[in-house]
């Protein structure tokens, strides 16, 4: 779509996206979403064609890390950059879980000039989204008593529950690759589980796939060995959008039968939802050969399930045998950065463009929220930057 | 008052703190301060008018911390954006005591192209401020013999003397409570030793607060247990500077007395001023053992103190039981942040609104000293924002 | 030079450095060289003249540091932050040796919307000039797939082979010093090892510095101990360039000798070649207990050399006693930052100006080859700040 045809689709559309935080897509409205895609579109368009986007003279973009990440850290700062906010990191340490008055204080104390803040806390099941819902309440809280004069948006960059700047970003490339959300309705996307030698990657990126893609009528497909779950209530839910989006929804332990005439595939390891939740009570007890027991025992289970990998046979049993092969990244590439991994070098190599294209989504995903969040008329923010007109790159 | 107003006060009061660092308020005239105190919240009506405040197009603000500072770090990164600096951290590892040839070479090599450089160095009595100054002589030599063509003012965010962005953001709020300085004039103010569980809190900010509140007519009362002393130089200049001003200066061991009437009262702990000076000399001999010594026989003497607390009883004997209730956060508060701390939960959230805005006033305060050390008439760079009128948000 | 002639002085030579990486200073052009040098006195100029001189509205800047950095740190976060890009650190742990796919997806994940790329990989023999072209390759192929829109430029903050920003800055104080790239024709320029207690330091800086100066008709001598040699194919170039030039280069084990006559001296300690092989070969095998062998036998090596320190003796040896002294800083300074090192503290002091004037020069080598890579035509860019007349500080 060009610029003034998104322009006109964003205009035309009511979303309720000011004023609000961004943090699972289940509670944005499909007219939210479309709105975000829609804006991303318009900034990267805007963007590539050297036209200057600050709509921030100045002014900071919180960044709070609880785990180590570069694509998300880049992708964040980016999309800050872009909009004319400088990053501003709150290095808490790795991942503690901190409850009540500190984060409350933090959480006012990091605000007084900041336009957004960017959270991603995502390794300790039933933590991420709770903290998150926690600051949300400790800024609502100071903007009402006058000691916050802006309500900085939260937007989420990763939880226990949801992954909204990914699967959004992974919703663009779908978007790219079919034309339209209108054609991803009946097409058959399966969210399955790979085999990989590491332990604990976290559930928020499967949730978050079959949580916004099953509210698009598509054919979803979640496939895992069985004990590997997902948290039940997202399944459930996952299951309920499709029957209301016109879909289907299917959980199965049989990985071929799964790939079967496939459009898109998205293979990728992640812990067991029980593994998760033992794994968030041993740490509260902080005891440490709990732990070390647990990581073993999950290592061993996963052991039993390598044939559980993305390779040229899965593939051939796609649509024919042409399927999008989806990665939020790094992936474990067989014989690349593991011995056995979740895909084969074969199947890697041939869909990397692709990935990369993907992954290259995210920055104006995040700078998509951040500016539907500050301004109420995002159409209006973006006709500004095409009347004004001036380069970003000025030589 | 109005930005107008603001704007006319600066213009029409000589001050002198152009081209000058700012380590102590001690150095300043009554008149700088006013017209920081002018400037900060001319800042602060300016941004929360949504004009944009940049007075500098492109340029670095140097961070240099030889300590954890949340509250301090942010405040000091706001206040960089807010003028249009871009804020480069100094990562020297953890408050080392260098000297000489490494600070010389490094100051300078920091500041080819830097605006502003804020140091915060608290840990070790006899070293923080002493840094500060072989920094400024460093910068003032390169810049007399051309090697620096900008001499960076340097903003002290705490040294061991003094922590005057803390006390100058806790005046603003006292100006904001009682209406102005004058007000402040005959107005009890306890600044208190309260008992914590932690050992080896900096003096910087009950030494900021007496030093700068008993210039202005208060009646200052400094109260602590026995032996909890801080460095005898400060205390002799608060006397000295209350019988000039107006005022009164009283130090007592007496709490309940202390807070007899009190208008404003400040209960925080700290270490004792020959504990720090013994904890200074064991780690210039990398002392271990002596180090955990002394801290075991710091705690123990706490311990004798654990009543020191501000709680509801003493609140009620204060003026009207509703004196102002002050801290420079975090608080140590009974019961949420530890056993037995520097003040009762119901106390703490009976003020943590007005706790809150104290601390939102640090970011402006800083912006204020940065405009006014490197602009010679701040007045007009101010009435170039409202002259411009450029929106800082520009949706 | 007046910034006026600059200006001529660029527009009227012909350079190829838009669109290239600047790795190494022997791929560049005489022509490239000079260009570089007169943008990066024209930046100079035009900051202290209080020009704004930002050419990108917004962007970034990313920074990879696989080596401990405060100065090259700061030079490049000052020349991003001079022409209006915000720098994005990449923290990827010290010096790990990465390669193949983690490589290929780390560049192209960081680069999205990234304008330059600063690499500093220093430590390993075989690796960081290595790890610079597969960086390279990376967004060469993501860009003509169309994954990267514009294909950010790496600059080398220093590699195994290179430190072309060390070399450049310093070349530039070589024509402040000197007059012009001419006068230093038939000069004697001595780059001479010399002691320091500490172990493993780069060969980059002697590198850069021989294969520099032995292009511009100097009589350049290299002068080490038996033992230390430099990387054969540097020495062997700068021999062959030398002879080119009209210059000489000569390679010699006496370092009295040496420095007779010469109108500039660098005395500098490095690890021999031999050394770095060996390290780099134990380092990839993790062979901790050879690693730490190595250091001790290359120490007790050096200390047979204590005697090869820049005195005063040797300086009386230079031309009229007066030849310049250079350093890339820190140096070892005998009696100040170490109890033997590789300067008297007398002839350091005498110098300290010269030697804090030529790392100033650093931030605008930088800026000017970020500028050069990224503008097809620098002068116009540099014109435009002149025309524009933008003040950076506007007060």
């Amino acid at each position: 779509m060009s610029l003034d045809h998104l322009l006109d689709s964003i205009a035309g559309r009511k979303s309720d996206l000011f004023g609000r935080d961004f943090l699972l897509t289940r509670d944005k409205s499909l007219d939210d979403l479309r709105t975000l895609l829609d804006v991303s579109e318009a900034l990267k368009l805007a963007r590539e064609s050297n036209l200057a986007t600050r709509c921030f003279d100045s002014g900071l973009a919180v960044s709070l890390f609880r785990d180590n990440s570069t694509r998300t850290r880049f992708s964040y700062a980016s999309a800050a950059n872009l909009l004319g906010l400088a990053v501003q990191d709150l290095d808490e340490g790795k991942s503690q879980i901190s409850h009540g008055e500190t984060v409350r204080e933090t959480a006012v104390m990091i605000s007084f000039l900041s336009d957004v803040i960017g959270i991603r806390d995502d390794m300790y099941l039933g933590a991420g989204h709770t903290y998150m819902l926690e600051v949300a309440a400790a800024l609502d809280d100071a903007h009402q008593t006058g000691v916050l004069p802006v309500r900085p948006p939260i937007v989420n960059l990763q939880c226990d529950v949801d992954h909204p700047t990914q699967s959004m970003a992974d919703l663009q490339h779908l978007v790219g690759e079919f034309g339209s959300l209108e054609e991803l309705k009946g097409k058959k996307l399966v969210m399955s589980w790979a085999y990989s030698p590491s332990y604990g990657k976290p559930l928020s990126v499967p949730q978050g796939i079959i949580g916004l893609t099953t509210r698009l009528g598509m054919d979803v497909t979640l496939a895992h060995p069985e004990g590997y779950d997902l948290i039940p209530d997202v399944v459930d839910l996952a299951g309920k959008q499709a029957a209301e989006s016109g879909g289907t929804f299917t959980v199965t332990p049989d990985l071929t039968q799964a790939f079967a005439d496939a459009d898109i595939v998205y293979p990728k390891s992640w812990a067991p939802y029980a593994v998760m939740e033992r794994r968030t009570e041993l740490l509260r007890a902080q005891d440490t050969a709990g732990l070390a027991d647990l990581e073993r025992e999950c290592l061993a289970n996963n052991a039993k399930h390598v044939d559980w990998t993305c390779d040229r046979t899965l593939m051939d049993r796609t649509k024919g045998g042409k399927a999008l092969y989806m990665h939020c990244l790094p992936a474990d590439i067989t014989g690349v950065s593991c011995k056995q991994g979740e895909v084969t070098a074969d199947v890697f190599d041939q869909y990397r463009d692709p990935l990369y294209r993907e992954a290259g989504f995210k920055p104006y995903i995040i700078a998509a929220m951040i500016l539907c969040s500050r301004f109420a008329d995002p159409a209006r923010v973006l006709q500004s930057f095409v009347d004004h007109a001036d380069p970003r790159v000025t030589g």
